[in-house]
């Protein structure tokens, strides 16, 4: 599938201006914060998305390219260790050379360099081929973006003042119950079909057995989680995988992160700042222990990914999705027969491990480090979430992370053997 | 099924005697040892095994029984959390008290409290519930029968006088290529069939899809790995998974468990002392990094778990088992046509994680707590090893074992995709 | 000892000011980092001397004094356990707000109601102790100018880049044989004397019994440590106290702190960027364990810091000041019969451990968690250093650090019993 | 001083059977125990102090000695690395061979060599070099006595069955006031004076200036201690060090090493097994930063180890003694204007860091390894213990440990400036 050379110069603008547009409310310091490991700063990110378009496209396809600072080689490289060394990832925020502003300039200068390239590509095969790194890292980029909602909410929620990214109003939706949708299953196709981007871990299209199974129409709701807190759900060995257990007891855990008790009244802190807890809105920052354990408490399962994918045909009104710039998941309207909120909203773990599809192979050189060296003790989610830019995601897309993760919009959808009753 | 009240006695006196068996050589010391937290010293394996019985059967089946130590239940309960807490795991080694002899003792006060029980048990309904948890109880005296040259050798390898087990004769036995054998896949069944003992986790029976995959026949050799590492499979980053690479990196790994290189030749310590790498033998104790690296060099894979299981009914010749009382693998001899070593030998990792079949539920209660709960984080290894007593290895066992763990005796068969070249 | 009004609000304006021409070259990212729990931002600096001004003078005598925002008492609280709780010291980069720009505000709303404070007080009492506190406040502000050098330039050196923060000029001093100086000792007087500020742990003065001593004339130089680690000095157990010993084994240590060895020649990273070793130098960033093997090496020790103090008497010319601000010792020229670099160049670790001299108390309250409460596990340093501001430093001042701390401009003068020899 | 031949078997044969003594009563399991790093197991100690003698006395000077095994010159080095590597320190229990019967064998093979080397040392100059160093061996044997008890104590307290190495019978004893005496200081000489057996940090003996001071007649009590528990001692932070303020944060301390509560009351973990508190009993096991928050709290400090010295010229009646075999402090009868309990009883805390006294160089060679290297983040404990052979201490005897441990029997006498009241 080949797009324009208008369309492509198009998109290009669009994702790359969508990024600044998210940084420029923020200061220099906002944006060089890194509260954990797993955390990277904004700028950090946005050099980093750029260093990808100069690895992948301009250094090698652009002839007379010249790289804006041959020290970025190193300290912008995140895990491609076919390109080198890489500055110690935990160490992200004691870079504060370059500054915002140069970040800036270095962006500036890759997409001037870009735009060179995109209108140079003339012949088909090369055009075919610099198409789709651009394609790619326009999807990589995407990632990054919701990366950096999350990071800078997990940042800034260190800061005692609690700071605010976007305005939210704080009009409470309303509690309904869970239906549940019945599936037959039977010998499936699963994976990406089509001509049209997607990442090498969604391939190759395989036929699964799935056995029969029921689906949620909507997520958890945050009232239901605080059901299941108020029933002793972290106190009750017997609700959690045996890891699961152990991590809560390490960490004295007793609630999903960012929720907080004060005056026995749950409160939350939100990409809007801290408000009280919305019982309606899907619950959301567990992390694969806190889903399995809920689900345990539900009598219910999580769903494998196979019956995810196989049953988002009946996907009804998406979430919100990074464009609302709400960064907050919502209170799903009536599903008339449909799953609400399947796309956008929170993130949903399945309980399938992050593996490698039946013949599936990496990509040879460094892109082939993109997705394949990471599938060992990951859970695959699926759905994508508010932070996740609405042309990004789709039925195939397989996001991973640890069990032990739980500071992504990560919620979960009630899954059950058979036919399950009418409602939970 | 059930079986007769003679062969219960007998089934139990054999299992029982056999543990005993294994510790009659050691002195109170060895049997007292803990080298890291996953280890549990041979005294605490003979007292927990134990405790298992008269928690599940004594207590609750023969009513004028009288516990030998009401400590016991406290320092001898593993991770049954709905029977209170547990005296912390790593500190196991810091019980001298009670010593070796006294937990001979304890043994044969429970050996004795059991023949009465075996002996009693008329009515059929309550008959059948007591052979159902003694053949529990005897088949984990065989895992820990296991676990106790495991933990043995793992401890023992921590002196510098490297003390024997066992006699194991020197004689290298020779390299033979590897074979291809190539199944069709296609709609297979997996899982636990028959009406004798199994595990839970073995079930339900299920249908999967299998795509076509070939599977060598032996299993890989420690000369093949000797080639791996002087190839430079421990310094590649390219063969490795994300968290693999991690790993060699903390951990400064460059070589498998138990392996040392004096003069340019590798040695190995055994269970029957320290001798020169013998090249035909099945390589072991590697952990599922090590193994999917190897096999990403071999141009291979791992097998699926339902991959193993279906193919295992070519299984040939098995490799040593725990009766053989070597505790070492030998060089597996011609396969004609067959999967040699399927059995014995050597652990295989899969490149399956260990999950819940579909419509798995553990049982109600403290017995539930045996599989189900270890359902996360950790990956399938089949056919057993040559610690592995005979009558407890069968196709659809399911053994566990987190990605980084490796003083199992755990090694790996290469898979492919579709119909594999006539060689590796 | 008073001041006049006038010369207080210049003291006041000198200090303050020196803080603020510190900071004006850095950008906010620079400002913000933090690259060890024991290195504070800059931002956090700034802040946090200015929070001291209003916790104890403002906010107690200041009647109508606002406090520039109620969050700050939290924020800005290093250790003042009386005072209440305090923001996790490890996790200060975190605060991106209040920015840089916001400081810079909250550092003039406090100097405004300084100067109004300090035009109020009158009645003499009252006047005697605000000029005491603020006495107290600019000699904690220079304290904590020396530790803005010395933690930007460890965070700095994080920087592959090698920010510079001054310009250096690159010429070398030549190096010049080590001279002794003899003391007979006896029965001396230390600590503080006289009415002028100092801390309270520098008194009482009291009477110690000194044995005959010898001092060398000038810190020891990069030369002389370069031949150290020639001769192996970081390979030979015996040169090192056994706590020394495990520290370098763990942490791979084999030279100073910002040196780095590449082809063949020492290279440091100091305050003026990346350049090769000057022998001439005082070597500096050591801890306590490398003087101590140094001085061990040359057949010496460290001086007792009473010897240190009896001896300053005949201190030379000093070494470098922040003053000049090159933040960089110079090499020492001739003595000339005195003792070179006593005061500035490197801090001069002594073989005393940081303990209350006889009859010392702490003050009551929070002013007293100043000092005291750190009396145990340091060693205490003399005489200051190259970042040091040059009205701060006197004979009797004590500083103090960990003996593993080397990120102070921390260097040596070796000592000897009785009367040495003529030369090292 | 020189002691005959048949007084030198006759000590020899004295100190090592009462080591055969101590562990007699012992199964091969307890003497193989390490409850943590700085614990050894009781074989380890008895074949440590073997080793020292064939390490320094038979192999260098017995010319036709053939050591027992070889290996044991790795196993049982504990620190000398002038003497090549050493096993490592924390897995001293993973040693179950040789096993206790062999390490028997062992000592007897050594004693049987060294009374051979005893009877023939004829010529002075030699027959002094080997008597030196067998006092230093049977000194060195003592102090390993005491923390045989130490250790066995430590580890015995991790089985919930709280083994009794002693019978202790319960009698309580009855609280008594403290009264202080008082010392007029001035010049003092300080150090080991005369002949006979002493350890190197004792010397060299010399001046110090001590200003008047009191000492009070006993060591703080039991009942003392659990009052400042009452008054919230754990919980106040301006009681504390920093350093120990931090431990009691981290390590949620809230009592004594060995203190549980139950029911409201306090008991206590001895070697005589578990017992309810006796108040008038002299507290132990505390560390540095506990002795040092408890005389904050009674307006006093800890004594100077020179101030403990000079005092001890008043030294009334001692306390328990390892030769009584109760290994526990009992209360003080009446001091009658003298310091009851300066001897045996508790180790006393001082305010003196562990530093070489004015010209002390630690010895050549690896016995020079003994003391010196430990003189860096250590404090001095005076007088000796409960488990405290009586023929090992005197009064310039200095003990050593970090400021956080307490498993020593480590408690204190308080201390205060000038002339102190007339009662506490």
């Amino acid at each position: 599938m080949l797009i324009g050379q208008d369309q492509a110069v198009s998109a290009y603008q669009q994702v790359r201006s969508t990024t600044d547009a998210f940084s420029e409310g923020l200061t220099a310091e906002d944006q060089n914060l890194q509260s954990m490991a797993d955390v990277s700063p904004i700028k950090w990110h946005r050099a980093h998305t750029s260093w990808f378009f100069e690895t992948f496209l301009l250094k090698p396809h652009l002839p007379d390219y010249r790289p804006y600072n041959d020290d970025f080689a190193y300290l912008f490289n995140s895990y491609y260790n076919s390109l080198g060394a890489q500055y110690p990832r935990a160490a992200r925020a004691l870079i504060s050379r370059p500054d915002s502003a140069e970040v800036g300039r270095y962006r500036a200068h890759v997409d001037q360099a870009m735009l060179v390239l995109l209108s140079r590509a003339d012949a088909d095969a090369e055009r075919a081929r610099i198409m789709n790194l651009m394609i790619l890292g326009l999807n990589h980029e995407q990632q990054h973006q919701e990366l950096m909602v999350t990071d800078l909410k997990h940042a800034f929620s260190h800061n005692p003042i609690a700071p605010a990214i976007v305005d939210l109003n704080g009009q409470d939706g309303s509690e309904r119950p869970l239906q549940w949708l019945h599936f037959e299953g039977g010998l499936a196709e699963t994976g990406f079909d089509g001509d049209s981007f997607h990442f090498d871990n969604e391939g190759p299209r395989h036929q699964v057995f799935l056995a029969p199974f029921s689906l949620a129409d909507r997520p958890v709701s945050c009232g239901e989680f605080a059901d299941f807190i108020d029933d002793g759900g972290y106190q009750r060995a017997e609700l959690w995988l045996s890891d699961g257990w152990a991590w809560i007891k390490e960490q004295s855990i007793s609630h999903p992160l960012y929720w907080e008790r004060q005056d026995h009244h749950w409160h939350i802190y939100t990409c809007g700042g801290r408000r009280s807890l919305d019982r309606s809105e899907p619950v959301c920052h567990l992390n694969f222990y806190e889903a399995c354990a809920f689900a345990e408490w539900a009598n219910a399962r999580l769903p494998l990914e196979a019956e995810w994918e196989h049953a988002s045909r009946l996907a009804g009104t998406p979430g919100i999705l990074a464009d609302d710039r709400r960064y907050h998941p919502d209170a799903p309207g009536r599903s008339d027969g449909q799953l609400a909120q399947m796309f956008g909203g929170v993130w949903e773990w399945t309980r399938s491990s992050y593996a490698p599809y039946p013949g599936f192979r990496p990509a040879r050189g460094a892109v082939g480090e993109y997705n394949g060296k990471f599938m060992a003790n990951q859970m695959v989610l699926r759905g994508g979430s508010c932070a996740t830019p609405g042309g990004h995601i789709r039925p195939s897309y397989r996001n991973f992370f640890y069990p032990r993760d739980r500071w992504q919009f990560s919620g979960l959808r009630l899954a059950r053997d058979g036919a399950a009753g009418r409602s939970a």
